[in-house]
């Protein structure tokens, strides 16, 4: 027997369809989550590889155009554009239409959304804790939040209704749900996912600046640690300027704490003092224990 | 017909039995490079594995049982303890023994190694650039080398025949060997390893620092960014003490550079200066590129 699941929406229309918008729209069409897909893109090619990928039936270059009608709306671009879309598509939004982002940081794009909506209860801010390197309509792929979470944000007020379908929406992406205020939210990725790729960006162009000789032998020995670096540096730069731009007092709070030990470490290693060393190193070696401790536990 | 590949050596002695030298004499045995291995391990419980392994048929506590009429001896412990190890078996080394290292930092060890020395020409120091978050015995596997990088950095005076047979044994361990000069191996792999370790360590000590509840949301949603430095920075906690005290000067050196690029971009958050970030989230993207690309032409 076939289990036909609940259409969770009628119309799905997503704002951007880089990497997270495709995978949400081809799991969405996997999982029969809404009978219409559609979408906008800024760039010619985006939306030809949309439409060729079969991610939606309809694409647009105005937001407007993919907002007409739909019941879902999914932000899915670089977080500084939320309000110049939220502003155009304000005048076709509907009081049954659900809005909800995917942006790495909350209360900014909360600050700067809530003003143009005309329901604000129904906006339900949103963001999986999910990505790769790789950008694109054509990065996509239905099993990317199975097993990772997805951090909801909602006002107190939100619409009950609203929440529960983004909810669920979310646990048919395979993903695990958590609520959170903003501002919390904010903190923990400027420490989980901010901070290390400002670093990682910050080691990869340290390297490039290096006289050519010694950066080509950079490149070829890569494999021992620095190669990590490049991966998580070689991230969405448009997204990441807007992440930075967006979340300033946390990641700069972050900042300042990690330069600090890290000025400390620097003393350390001038001054040879292994003992100060060897503590740091045996402290953070424990931390994997706890990461992998709470993956199993989750 | 079987092919028995010829024999290297007679008896190798490792001095240290972790991750690499276990890899190593695991991988020896399968391509018969040598009749004997024996080792050397300070603690019970690690020349107690060693032997239920089979990686070794005797081990010692003092290096210099081990050393005694072998034809190799490798040492293969954290940096700091090479020049202890090296007076203490320096009396029972004989004219036709090889000495090889697997050090990280290259030209500390062989300042610290070389006065001990009656046969200074025999010693090839070289250093593998494979590893894995791991350590001790059981962590060591025999494909651990396939593919890597094995440099070598020997004197110019080194005893040619010495050279070919460690050159050898790396390329049948599934390495590439190539030759650099000790100060400038150490400027590579300040970049490429040194300086992402230590920030590695930084992030993830900053990260344990933080309040109870901030520290344990932190772990819980590290998918992102934060889980790549934990692995990084759960490496030896010895080993990289020693690699830091021993390459302090290219280290601080790049370190130093680091600094100033991290406040360049610290600045540019500060001041919204979406236009550096966007640039430097770019020029980063490439050397992702780069690095692959140069992977494949290896």
């Amino acid at each position: 027997m076939v289990v036909v699941a609940d259409l969770l929406f009628n119309r799905v229309a997503f704002i951007g369809i880089g990497l997270i918008g495709s995978s949400m729209a081809k799991r969405m069409q996997e999982e029969c989550m809404a009978s219409e897909f559609v979408a906008c893109a800024r760039s010619y090619e985006t939306r030809k590889k949309a439409l060729d990928l079969g991610l939606v039936s309809e694409i647009y270059d105005d937001p407007a155009k993919a907002a007409l009608g739909a019941d879902l709306v999914v932000i899915a671009t670089p977080v500084g554009s939320y309000s110049n879309i939220v502003k155009s598509i304000a005048s076709v939004i509907k009081s049954n239409t659900v809005i909800t982002d995917v942006g790495s940081v909350k209360q900014a794009v909360i600050d700067s959304v809530i003003p143009y909506l005309q329901f604000p209860r129904k906006f339900v801010p949103g963001h999986p804790i999910a990505g790769t390197e790789f950008s694109g309509p054509e990065a996509g792929f239905s099993e990317l939040f199975e097993g990772r979470w997805t951090i909801l944000t909602p006002d107190i007020n939100v619409d009950k209704d609203a929440l529960q379908r983004i909810t669920n929406m979310w646990e048919r992406m395979g993903s695990k749900v958590e609520m959170m205020s903003p501002g919390h939210h904010d903190m923990v990725l400027a420490i989980t996912s901010h901070l290390p790729h400002l670093i990682a960006y910050t080691i990869v162009g340290t390297a490039t600046d290096l006289e050519e000789d010694l950066r080509r032998e950079v490149m070829k020995y890569s494999a021992s640690g620095f190669r990590d670096f490049t991966r998580i540096a070689a991230s969405d730069p448009i997204m990441w300027r807007d992440i930075f731009l967006n979340n300033k007092e946390a990641t700069l709070e972050v900042l300042q704490r990690f330069s600090e030990d890290l000025t400390f470490l620097q003393k350390s290693i001038r001054r040879s003092d292994g003992k100060s060393l060897e503590e740091l190193f045996s402290r953070t070696r424990d931390v994997r224990r706890d990461v992998l401790e709470s993956e199993d536990l989750t």
